[in-house]
C-alpha cells in the first residue's frame, strides 16, 4: 500500500453526463509554482474519472471540518448509482464545466493539463484557472488556515489542524553541525 | 500562485554526484494505489533534480515534529552550495541510490516511474519499492500517526496534527438529503 503522512481532503468537482458531481478525495498537491497547478489521484473506474476527461475541467473544493458528513458522503456513494448534485449548492466559474461547492470555503478550478496513467489511478494534472473563496476566510486577502478549519486525512481518519509548530524558511536557522 | 489547503512535510532524499542530500517539500502525496506510487514536485533548477533524473531514485521521509530546526534547514539551503549529507545519518535499500534518513520515523524507498515538466517543476512520480519504518512508530504493524506526530505544512508555517474530527467511510452514513 502506499503511504503518506498526511494529506488533504478535498472534493473533486466534475460534470459527468452535464450534471454536478462531487467525489471525496486526500491524494492530491501542488504540482506546479509557474504556471500554478495541482493534481488529484483517481480511480480510472470511478464516475469522475468519466467527467474529467469528458470535459478536461475539474474542480477541487476545500471544505472546512464542519463538513465532515456531507464530505464523508461523497466518497461513500458513487455518483454511477446516487445522483450527488443536490448534496452541494453548484455554482461555475471562468471554465463553465468545472462545478464548484457553494459551501466549501474555497474552491479551486483548473483545466486538465495531462493525465498521467499509473495503474489503478490516473493522475491528473491541471492548471489552477481562478480560486474562487468565502470572503469570512480570507485574512489579507489570502486563504487563511484558521478561518478556513480544513480536514486532514491520515489513517482513514478525519482530523482538525493541530497548533503551530513553527515557521518555514525561518526554524532551520537555529540549525546547528552535529 | 497555486493552493492547497494542508500539506505533509517531507524530506526528498536523492543521491547527488555520490553523495546523500535532503531537500525539504511539501508538494507530495500518493499518485496511485495498485501498483503504489507517490508525487513529489520539484524546481528544475534545485539540486535534487539533477540527484532523481541522474538515478531514477528518490526517497520520501517524513519527519517528526521535534525534527522541526533539521527539516527546515534543508529548505533554506542548497546542497549545490552546502554539503547536507551530514544534516541525517543516511542509510541504504533494495535501490541502493534513494538515502534514507535514519532519523526519520517513515522512509518511503522509490523507483522513478516518469517526470512530467509542469513549467517551473518536474511532477516526479514514484512507484513504491519498500517502506522502512521504525518500530517504535508503528500499531499492528502499521504506521502510526499519533505515534509519528508529522509535520503539516500550510501558508509557510508547521502545524502538529489536531483532534480525530471523524471516520472516513463513516461520519457520512449520517448524512441526510436537504
Amino acid at each position: 500500500m502506499p503511504y503518506m503522512s498526511v494529506m488533504p481532503t478535498v472534493l473533486v468537482g466534475s460534470n459527468v453526463n452535464g450534471r454536478p458531481n462531487y467525489m471525496t478525495a486526500a491524494w492530491a498537491t501542488v504540482a506546479c509554482m509557474v504556471p500554478p497547478m495541482i493534481c488529484v489521484a483517481v480511480n480510472k473506474e470511478r464516475f469522475t474519472a468519466q467527467g474529467i476527461l469528458e470535459n478536461k475541467t475539474f474542480s477541487l473544493n476545500i471544505p472546512s471540518v464542519n463538513q465532515i458528513i456531507e464530505t464523508d458522503h461523497c466518497g461513500l456513494v458513487s455518483g454511477a448509482r446516487q445522483d450527488k448534485s443536490g448534496v452541494f449548492q453548484s455554482f461555475y466559474g471562468m471554465l463553465k464545466t468545472a462545478p464548484l461547492a457553494k459551501e466549501c470555503p474555497v474552491n479551486i478550478e483548473c483545466r486538465l493539463f495531462t493525465s498521467v496513467d499509473c495503474g489503478s489511478h490516473m493522475l491528473h494534472i491541471g492548471e489552477v484557472v481562478e480560486i474562487h473563496a468565502d470572503k469570512s476566510c480570507l485574512t489579507d486577502g489570502k486563504p487563511d488556515i484558521t478561518r478556513i478549519n480544513p480536514v486532514i486525512y491520515a489513517q482513514s481518519t478525519y482530523f482538525g489542524v493541530g497548533k503551530e509548530a513553527g515557521k518555514a524558511f525561518s526554524s532551520g536557522k537555529n540549525y546547528k553541525k552535529r
